[in-house]
């Protein structure tokens, strides 16, 4: 299974008044870690994008085990869970210093025209992505 | 079952380049439509947090059904989904003006100390918020 | 001159760790300020928008007097402070429950094609929306 | 003078529907470049703000000549454009691949107490810090 680390610099922004990162950031890290994710299958999802296509969640889920805190140095390990050719699952770990998982999680997605939000079949339309999810999945890496 | 509908005003800055209200948003109207509930139950979420003591997620899931666009009305819609005097669970539908449920989720929650992030029992250490919850979840509202 | 005055719904998500809202939502703030100053004039700027054209922001100016906490009642103030038919710049004052001016700033907006960002004139192309602004900057409201 | 340039990682919920990077975000993207600057000067923003004392902006402006859409490869050149041993003005210029200043802007601070937000003299009362950015002023770098 390939599983890629990805550095995520903490945003004094993204701390509230509880002196921790807001929960709702997670979500934006995981799309940090899916992109270069994608990045390191051979793809840019702008790209991607600028066929006309999207990449909306359809599902979400997530685990806080352990509040991060401004001024750590945390890094999102990406890696894919799940995959039928119309759906892929990515999982996620946002690891600390002490390579603690301190937030897991996982998000659903699908590709839809970005015109109508209809779906499409990552197989039949786009094989080489096709091909390297299901590489991803199998790998030794 | 006490059930309360907020309204969620759309934010321009909510939306992505698919057009659409991006995801992680949804959280912070789950949040808003929790602390509208609490204000129900007759609490104010800030003068809890004064006592020193905050309200971590631990654990978050949301499907996204359909996408919300910028100048919708929305609503969200908040009720208990569980509680044992320790931990809560709130459960949240997102509506729109047809009253679809279009994003749907729910939230578990912990109440620590703000110092050091220690559990704190809620039925122990406030009673009438525990008497709030336990009626909450059996009001025929 | 016309005045709008909008409630604000403070959000947690909008604090950060020293306690106060975050100095970037202000702009997100003016926004719903502008957004609702133009409603107030007859127009819906999500359906300007579907006609092709978006409002960018060419410059910001902000002034930070006083913090504002989560828990506090505030309400943005929106007026025009000039417009020569292709640039219009709107002034804001965040108001809190004594009334006081604790953030003030303006943004200058042009319009333009949302496919290449070429600059419309409002005065030609908007005549409508045109003599709503002059109306505006004089009324006597 | 001393500039820092900083590699700003475009995140795609930093976009909106007018398919660029949502104009409040700059002023995060400033924050990045400010304490990036302030460890370049052997300073770590979050141990500053762990004895007590915060830093909050009281003016800011910014410039947006032209649009960063998601895929770009940006950075943030930070200097110091003005110090009177109270209150420290940053310049700020986001730089696309082509060298280009795509906004520009500034942000005054001056240093406070978290508890109270009552004022602190930097000079005073962090000597290192004071000469740090006299220095930094002046450089030749």
């Amino acid at each position: 299974m390939k599983v890629t680390e990805t550095p995520i610099q903490v945003r004094y922004q993204e701390t509230d008044q509880m002196g921790v990162v807001y929960h709702a950031n997670y979500l934006v890290w995981f799309e940090i870690g899916r992109t270069a994710f994608i990045e390191a299958l051979g793809f840019q999802y702008h790209e991607i994008e600028s066929q006309g296509i999207v990449s909306p969640v359809v599902d979400a889920d997530i685990h806080f085990a352990k509040p991060i805190r401004y001024g750590e140095e945390v890094r999102v390990k990406t890696w894919i869970k799940d995959y039928d050719g119309l759906r892929v699952t990515y999982g996620y770990a946002i690891l600390n210093e002490q390579d603690e998982a301190t937030v897991t999680g996982s998000t659903k997605h699908v590709i839809v025209k970005k015109a109508n939000f209809r779906p499409v079949s990552i197989r039949r339309a786009y094989p080489d992505w096709h091909h390297a999810y299901v590489q991803a999945m199998e790998a030794d890496v």
